[in-house]
């Protein structure tokens, strides 16, 4: 791999990570104020937001998403249970798995935060067009 | 603001919040085999990917592009000075400020991380132009 950036590659990258470090920081504002951990706003985003539209998921495909270790996850799930933002139902397939899904509560606060989250979105999207020009 | 977002809407951003969590790591792994914690990391690539693209910054400037209190990035920079990865230089027109530039040390450190994080860069890239479809 050729590892001679110019000054400008350099720049352009930093400006990238202190847009992100922005858009983070501004996110994880917006969940607390919608009464979620950092933590748990992803969680329940990602329970919501599976690919397949089915709004709900597993411990194993939540491991994979959130980068976390099944066991991290399956404390996050035992606690956002425990505060009623999250439900489980046994698989009629394989009473192994359970599939989560956000209880109303917990649907109201990811989308609250998801709500505010917007602008900081559209914020990152044109810091990134900016940065790719 | 209207908060009516679609199942497809809320699946996008959790698609992109996933790809954003395996950005991180990967980056941070590569900051970690480099002999940088990732918070260096990033310390070093503010300083030397400056806007005005003279490679040097302050506390000030580091402060507000890390998204660090200024205390923080005081201790961030006086570790890193100590294990010869930053200088310092008097400002010449202010005495009371620091210009800040990395050491070779340091700068080789920076842009061993930088180079194989290009690959994730490309990734990112890659997988936000597709969630943006």
């Amino acid at each position: 791999m050729d590892s001679s950036f110019s000054a400008s590659e350099v720049a352009r990258v930093a400006n990238f990570r202190a847009a992100l470090r922005a858009f983070l920081r501004k996110s994880e504002r917006n969940a607390r104020q919608s009464g979620l951990t950092p933590q748990r706003y992803l969680l329940l985003l990602m329970i919501k937001g599976t690919p397949d539209g089915s709004e709900q998921s597993t411990v194993t495909e939540l491991s994979e998403r959130l980068q976390l270790a099944q066991s991290t996850v399956t404390e996050l799930v035992r606690r956002a249970e425990e505060a009623g933002l999250v439900e489980r139902e046994q698989s009629a397939l394989d009473g192994r798995v359970a599939h989560l899904r956000l209880t109303a509560e917990g649907d109201r606060r990811l989308m609250k935060a998801f709500t505010t989250n917007e602008q900081e979105r559209q914020e990152l999207r044109s810091a990134i067009a900016h940065i790719e020009d």
